[in-house]
């Protein structure tokens, strides 16, 4: 695996190198603040296009890609599903290869089929992100997560993490996972037992703890990650109710006792109050979750920063470049596999 | 109440002053004339994010106040409910916490429930706009009715208005009758019987005439507004059918002669032909209504340009400063309370 | 019929002259550069404003103008049917009217019911561009096709093109059909029997040959043209079943044997594999379906630029004038009524 950092897609946390992964958080830090300004606009991706191609409905991460590539100055092109030719018969290899002759920079997918983007990415010079690919990878999710927790514990590495939920559903849980052990956490998770698919096992190994009862995921967290019941997903009958689940695997304040005294509680959104997580704790000073939201909107523009320029530049001289990049990797991050780093 | 115009976000008419109402129409007229331009757009709102957030549908109001943000130099993004994440349950507030959390320096809401874009005033730093709210306000509305008024008769004080029509349900009445009386004109409703709610009998000591017929209502009129039919709206039988209520109610040339004889003839839109409004009447040249069309752009743009500007500018030296402002409010409007005044 | 090139609408092929049709092409053949550097932008048309306005649902077209569009500098507003207020019972005219009052430059429509462009054209003073109405025309399509195909022969006058499929409920057809008679190429068509409508009989004597049997008229071709099968408009049962119709009217490699030796093949997408094309042929060296993607945005940015450039420009300095289209016009085409030219 090379050394470099530069990408030509993102479709999953699980190809990435820990250098290549800390390049991107450090990139998005460098871009917090342009939405803090009263204009907050650069022009780094003037007259690139960017398509955001949903074929799963989503608000927050649609806008969020959406306002990235504005905030960057890229037009940005929205396609979902229910207003889209897909209903025509068209295969999705056919959609991309039809965009990709309009000449995108860059086309970010979601889309309920594991391995979607990945495909696109074997036909389309654009570059390809994954917003989400059925309960495969949700990389940019992880990303942020990693974003907020670094931004308030100062670093990844060392720190107990545990995700609490409905895991086998979660492309949330998955790309975390892949990235908190890259950068040297430690991570327990808990949730109905039907709910643990068997390939976490697998984890183990790695550092990932199974645990059955929440109390015991959390005992000693820095960090509390609770994932949302995805109610439009649970065809089956994993669990008897909502009730019980709120009963067994909701978040309540006493749970937070057995965690760490400054620990944190991330939820990607949207949340289920009083199902996945109490009112109390998602309001209260532990949460986290708007941070998340505000960090999405950094670490998209990251993302699609680093992928659209990653063809030479002829004319970006306007473009802000991240700085000291290197010297903060060996700062603030002691990654696991030593012989990925320079 | 203060002085001031300044205005933090646009919730209705009911809370703002006869000056404030002045400033944002002179900053509305001042803002016409770019639509009339070839390069129909200044920087004044480069780099500020707006956000509309629509959970009813609205060709109208949506691209007015899309175009509008367009031609301040915005970044417009457009959420409707059809596409939005309201429906994995996360209430509004949450949603509305969520888009803040990507800072937006304005939320444009239509919502169906009244009041709900004062919860989000609550919660949000971002200034939000009342794009109407169920049978509440729908304060834009109102502001380009004035403003069209105001372009046609050279005033609004001592005016006389007739609102006809579904008054039970409109928003548009309620913020029609709040700017009128409070800029000086003297109102008349008729409509149904029981489509006029209880409540408006207060405003009778405001100067509000209940008529029950149209004829007496429109009595020396200078303005006849017609209200639309909200067909999709009408879940009960308030009159017994669409025939009989343009018979008594829908506005026909005969009805105009009892009017003032140079009257103008509004109307919100979509207009329903035949049944609240005569095609002759809609076409005739009495008939300001695609006027009022052309000024909501104007008036969503000095609403955008008013409430984002509400932090204070560092960059925006480009930016157009309306004119002239005091003096002209001291010359076209004899406001009601003189102690709100300068 | 004026020598003029200037255009106020574009509704259909059928109206325009030969020399209108080859500024068009030209112009298209000058934006094509444009989406090929990294800054796909040119500030043509900055501050003007383009309505996407699309009754039918469809991703390529809508997507294709809206980057034109954007690639431009204009302002894209995106109008669908699904989210607008057709349903609260306005007629389409008084749509038209109203989005006119907001002063766009350009209104692109997508309507089921041929004419409705044209209806708008007669009411608006914004230019219309029909983006396919019914079964009537869908002259940007014929245009990138006309584009495509002389990229690759250097010509339209002269060329044997045949067309197959469903030629009934085929705008692309229609348009195509004029644009080619009129720029001298000779056209067959083939399909069910019952899919060629009887006016396309008035057409033989203008050089179009009705075939019953796809070999005959691919015999000598040099481009093939499929039509899509509107599944979704196939109401009657106009042939037994897709799968009949693949094998009668399917194109397969043995029929292109009959073809010239360098035949090209076309489809205006989206296409349906194994029915009227197959994979082998659509992703064949032949195919030419993704050129005409890419085209399709030169030649939509071509007819926004020179329909929004009508009234006279007082600020564009900034704009790129296509040179030399006059001297190209005698070179490279042989129009067939010498009487239309200057």
């Amino acid at each position: 695996m090379a050394a470099t950092t530069s990408l030509k897609h993102l479709l999953g946390i699980r190809e990435l190198t820990p250098l290549q992964i800390v390049n991107l958080l450090d990139t998005a830090e460098s871009f917090l603040d342009i939405s803090k300004r009263q204009i907050k606009k650069v022009p780094a991706l003037r007259g690139r296009t960017v398509i955001n191609l949903f074929f799963e409905a989503s608000t927050r991460t649609r806008t969020s890609f959406e306002i990235a590539a504005k905030r960057l100055s890229a037009d940005a092109i929205n396609i979902s599903v229910s207003t889209s030719s897909v209903s025509k018969g068209e295969t999705l290899l056919d959609t991309a290869r039809n965009l990709e002759a309009m000449a995108p920079d860059c086309i970010v997918i979601r889309h309920s089929a594991a391995g979607a983007p990945q495909h696109l990415a074997e036909v389309c010079n654009a570059a390809i992100v994954n917003a989400g690919d059925g309960a495969h990878e949700h990389p940019t999710q992880a990303l942020l997560d990693a974003l907020t927790i670094r931004e308030r514990k100062g670093r990844i590495d060392g720190l107990r993490v545990a995700i609490i939920g409905d895991i086998l559903h979660s492309r949330v849980a998955r790309s975390n996972i892949y990235l908190l052990t890259k950068l040297g956490a430690t991570v327990s998770v808990a949730g109905p037992g039907t709910l643990v698919p068997a390939e976490f096992a697998g984890l183990v190994e790695q550092g990932v703890r199974l645990e059955r009862r929440i109390e015991e995921a959390i005992d000693g967290a820095d960090v509390v990650m609770i994932l949302r019941i995805q109610k439009e997903r649970q065809t089956s009958a994993f669990f008897p109710s909502m009730r019980e689940y709120a009963i067994h695997y909701g978040l309540h304040p006493q749970h937070l006792q057995r965690a760490a005294r400054d620990a944190i509680v991330m939820h990607p959104g949207p949340i289920n109050r009083g199902i996945e997580i109490s009112s109390e704790i998602a309001d209260g000073g532990r949460s986290l979750i708007l941070d998340q939201v505000a960090n999405g909107v950094a670490v998209r523009m990251a993302v699609l920063y680093l992928l659209a320029q990653g063809t030479p530049a002829d004319e970006n001289e306007e473009t802000e470049k991240p700085k000291q990049k290197k010297e903060r990797v060996r700062k603030t991050v002691q990654v696991k596999d030593k012989s990925e780093l320079p």
